[in-house]
């Protein structure tokens, strides 16, 4: 049976899954990436990995390579550059180290754009050309497809959107130091930054006016909507705003015939999402009114970063 | 001796021209688009126009294709849909209607679009594959290559930059409705309209409070920054920022090498490209820093939206 390694490098977790042609995930495991103090141990333990999983499956293993999806990685250099969450700072050359310990056609990419390729093989974006991918966690990602192929960019850096000022270069500063970066607006933690920002500029009563920034929690805020906490309305509605503006924005760029969304910040359900819509047609340009559409990704749940990073492997098989 | 013959659709003239495989241009006339009242005399005689110039050439020629270039045109549907600044409103089905009257393999394209093409197959842009060409006129055109291939979009209407919004949704309106779209600060009526705002926000004595705007004009704001003339200084500084803030946002898009730059503004020489190259490296993602370049076109020249139009034929025989 052919299958390829995916490993999915995060701030928090490494997930390692073997992958069919078809996106079907058949052994896993994951481990907590902050563990190894030494990159060496790191690579050693992703080379474990694979091999714990090859020898759990009864049926003849034939590995065909190996995908790496993780942040601020490029694909054209083959590096981790400057990532925020971990703990390798610098340039780290992933590509060169892992290949010196397993002997397999290896790919790397930024996350983000992982995902889209899982999407256009395994999920949602099965037979379209031109889409975008969004992950909304703690940041803001997005993996491009144009003409039937992902945008890596010149030097492999490309679909970087948490990071586009949407201020006129006057609004908030993003953990980039980009000033008015989308990220700051449309993430978790800008929506966290929205609700302090609304209790500043209102004065409605909230049960936020109770709760530290730190203390804030993404299920809080659906729960006090649900509830019609006036703030927590008022930031839902505004990070649908901007978000609508970035998506509009973005269609202006490459016409996708679709987005596709997924992470945390998609699972507030309706707070988010139908004001999205809403926003989003209005804000297009006349020539792309209802020709866009925003929906939900098709690789949802705990193997999606897995088969993402697959993809990158059965992306060239096809 | 192939040559293909490239139509340029402009709202003032339109070019037609018989270009070579090196981007020569061997003959060319242009006549004024609005001169037709009805949409089937202008096609006739841009069929005319193509047989005159090939009667002019002495040596046998083999006509291969037709390639047209014009706003607000759709390379997917083979339209023009909506364009402002021509007298034919709605959606023209100009390939279809231009079909029947020559017959040549034929393709149509935004104009800026056609311009990369250009600037690929015969400027600056030789050997690139990531690269955004930008036109700035009286708005703001782009045409986009990522991975070696124009970027046409879903429907064909990708690249339409101008109408970008750089304001939360706040700014000023571009002609198609776009609040705080790129085109209404980055363009010559970007410029005049920085003009006027830049009285009403400082009290500095200027030329320009003796004139008035319908009597502005972008020579008269190069002259006057020459002479050191607050409001145009003022006016040029906040231009080249904003289209600084711009271009690092494109990178984080499609990270391309290169932007190329053409059109009446790039030619306000050191006021606007000076500044523009300073703040650009100031806001770009410092993962981008150093590696992207703001060139001008190597199509500059009267012969340039010609030979764009003709690379969309000329690039599908490489």
């Amino acid at each position: 049976m052919d299958l390829v390694a995916g490993v999915d490098i995060g701030g928090t977790k490494t997930k390692i899954g073997l992958v069919g042609q078809n996106g079907e995930c058949h052994e896993q495991l994951f481990f907590r990436t902050q563990e190894f103090e030494s990159f060496d141990d790191f690579l050693v333990r992703i080379k474990d990995g694979i091999d714990e999983l090859k020898a759990k499956i009864k049926s003849p293993v034939n590995l065909i390579g190996c995908g790496i999806g993780a942040p601020n990685a490029s694909s054209r250099n083959g590096t981790i550059e400057n990532a925020a969450n971990l703990k390798w700072k610098g340039s780290v050359p992933l590509l060169e180290k892992l290949k010196q310990r397993i002997d397999l056609p290896m790919r790397i990419m930024n996350d983000a754009s992982a995902a889209a390729l899982g999407e256009m093989l395994f999920g949602n974006a099965k037979g379209m050309n031109d889409f975008i991918v969004i992950t909304l966690g703690t940041g803001f990602g997005a993996g491009i497809v144009a003409n039937g192929k992902l945008i890596e960019g010149y030097d492999g850096f490309a679909g970087e959107l948490g990071h586009i000022d949407m201020t006129l270069g006057d609004g908030r500063l993003t953990g980039l130091g980009i000033r008015g970066g989308l990220e700051a607006y449309v993430s978790a933690t800008g929506l966290k930054r929205t609700i302090t920002h609304m209790q500043s500029k209102y004065m409605d009563e909230s049960r936020f006016r109770n709760i530290a920034y730190n203390d804030l929690h993404g299920e809080d805020i659906t729960k006090a909507a649900e509830e019609g906490d006036p703030i927590a309305l008022k930031a839902f509605d505004f990070t649908a705003k901007t978000m609508a503006l970035a998506l509009a924005n973005f269609t202006a760029f490459t016409q996708p015939e679709a987005f596709f969304l997924m992470g945390g910040l998609v699972n507030t359900g309706k707070w988010l999402m139908e004001p999205l819509q809403t926003y989003f047609e209005e804000y297009l340009l006349e020539v792309y009114k209802g020709k866009v559409k925003i929906l939900t990704s098709g690789m949802e749940g705990k193997t999606a970063a897995i088969c993402g990073a697959a993809a990158l492997i059965w992306e060239e098989r096809r």
